[in-house]
């Protein structure tokens, strides 16, 4: 049977597997890979997850078992309220939605929005795995230009001027893959600029807690929440395995969001929503959040180190005041595919900017690093071996 | 802002907001609501869930907080093998994928297979569910007709020559919503015309470790693995709130369906896959089951008994050999509309059959009636208050 032959038109779209066949190749475990975009699992809760559960089961039993809203366990609605509330962010517990990670509202948004050629508007660079939610529903992109602060407000003005995108899909804060956080100035140009022109935005904001240096800027839904669909993770701070995230969406938008969630998986786990609960509810958030940060800060220091050290003068790289990425760019005649290959020989890996770009052309020259997920030693020496593989690739 | 005329063209097709609406008055305490789908708190494995998170964190560790592979939880393919061969289904680890809540892997399915006004024959009636993960890709529904035995082969056969559907929705055993099982010889008779026309299926089986009596038959994938994609779930042997189902589906058809599922949700929680493999893998599922039949097994022996004392002789309904469903059905006169809001005002809800077609003029006379989640006790005064209903609106 010939299964490909029935394939939907927009599936054409969602192929892109040479990333996938990139990452193989880092997962040899002889190869240090600055690839990845997870956690350290030093940074799990372990030392209270089990206190966590005995409190989620006491406290909710078998409703921690059972569905549960497909808007989001009440309990975890009524918590986040407060939490959200750190971020400036004022909303009552029937205005917030649970989500399966904050990746299933992109995908969420993606299918109530988007028509095929629907415009969408993303940062240049920009988020992957936003690109692999959206392309199922067959968008055109635009791309807004950045520049060291972040996206550039009168790129995205022009965007919408000249496009009219169904929503613009932003990350303003410790962006990935650049590490990027955009100024107070610009968030309220950005507020000012989709305000007036009634565009929508998703404030995509997963890393914001992860902040190790600099001055704490409010989100952009605060000064735009009717433009803004806000939405934040658990699996930064908690743990990515428990699949939970949240967001805060104008009235209309978030009635038409549930209605896709509920025929994408009903609801989000209630268990580890029950777990995101008592996390958030209990304390235990602000007190585990300073312990990523003293395991995440020093081995930001040593990669930047390190990159002075090994890094050819040619090549420039963002300073970021937190998150999990460094992003850097070589000289136009630096191909990543080349380094990439070298990389690989000299027992290093990373992801080649390019994949980050809604645009094949744009990016060649450019890397992003993840600086989380390895030893302050083992980061060193990839670092290194990742110097070296650029000289040779260069003088080659 | 008009946030509503940002909406996709497919949005227009995902709104069915009149079963809400009535399910919202059934949620009333005062009314005994045999409408809901939700399996009872009392066979969830309470008296070891505790223990199964200790193995799962002992075993697992951090990687049950991490990120996982999309296709699965490694541990947990591996412990599926052994419980897929139990129903005759014989796949390798890598053949087995999981997905959060069997739910999800329909909406997929949808995505990578139905452009707009492609055919999907469902069963008449059908998973209600299934009509709305399929709905936002604007399919055009055909209907299977249906008898006692569950669908008749013929109009599959016939359905297929005149529609060449995209693929098949079936639930082949204790069917939501009228808990009809097909017979072993309609399983071959099905798997013969899928295997020469070259049809695509999805044999969707949440319910089949539910059997409270006769014989147990393999599901049609077994005949026909090249064109059926067969779903199972966790949700009712062990606890909906978990969120995790499994499928085994052809080479490439599961390779795009990961494809699609990167996109939603990354991965299903590793959390709750990893007390899923404990479940299966420590022996507690075979364990477990008989506790819950004997939960359900009188519950609807009771709804039987008294469906005959109380409901007029012209009402016919099924007689379920497991499952959580009964599906009644009046003469042509019987509006099930009336017959709900005159329910309403005795205090007594059910789910009016109609939604469960995908032809609007379909089942106007029928009704769906959940036995799981009420006491035996609230189903003999349910039930009773329904007989009433019905007759005063018969003879009204």
């Amino acid at each position: 049977m010939q299964h490909d032959t029935f394939l939907a038109g927009r599936t054409r779209n969602m192929g892109s597997s040479a990333i996938r066949e990139i990452l193989k190749l880092a997962a040899r475990p002889d190869i240090i890979s600055l690839g990845g975009g997870m956690p350290s699992p030093d940074a799990f809760p372990t030392e209270f997850i089990d206190e966590l559960y005995r409190r989620a089961m006491d406290h909710y039993g078998t409703e921690a078992l059972q569905y549960t809203r497909t808007e989001g366990f009440p309990a975890l609605r009524k918590a986040l309220v407060d939490h959200l509330a750190g971020q400036n962010i004022e909303v009552g517990a029937d205005e917030v939605f649970v989500t399966t990670g904050s990746q299933s509202v992109l995908d969420a948004m993606g299918k109530i929005l988007v028509s095929p050629g629907d415009h969408i508007a993303v940062e240049a660079p920009t988020y992957l795995g936003a690109l692999q939610a959206f392309n199922p529903y067959e968008p055109s992109y635009v791309q807004i230009d950045t520049d060291e602060y972040g996206l550039i407000p009168e790129s995205l003005e022009r965007v919408i001027a000249e496009h009219n995108p169904k929503f613009a899909y932003l990350s303003p804060t410790f962006q990935n893959p650049t590490g990027r956080t955009l100024s107070l100035d610009r968030r309220k140009q950005v507020a000012e600029i989709i305000r007036r022109s009634d565009t929508l935005v998703i404030e995509d904001d997963p890393y914001g807690a992860l902040r190790y240096r600099g001055e704490w800027a409010p989100p952009i839904q605060t000064f735009a929440p009717e433009q803004v669909v806000y939405t934040g993770s658990f699996s930064k701070v908690f743990a990515p395995g428990l699949r939970v995230g949240y967001y805060v969406a104008p009235e209309r938008v978030r009635q038409w969001l549930v209605i896709a969630k509920q025929g994408v998986d009903l609801n989000t786990s209630s268990l580890t929503q029950a777990l995101c609960t008592e996390f958030i509810a209990g304390g235990y958030h602000d007190r585990h959040l300073p312990k990523i940060i003293e395991i995440y800060r020093p081995k930001q220091e040593v990669m930047l180190e390190e990159m002075k050290r090994h890094f050819p003068d040619s090549f420039t790289w963002t300073q970021p005041d937190g998150g999990m990425f460094i992003w850097a760019e070589g000289p136009a005649e630096a191909d990543m595919e080349k380094i990439y290959e070298e990389g690989i020989r000299n027992k290093v890996a990373f992801v080649p900017g390019k994949f980050f770009y809604s645009d094949p052309e744009s990016g060649r020259a450019t890397m992003r690093l993840n600086f989380t997920v390895n030893s302050e030693e083992n980061i060193r020496t990839a670092i290194e071996r990742l110097g070296a593989s650029i000289r040779n690739v260069l003088s080659g």
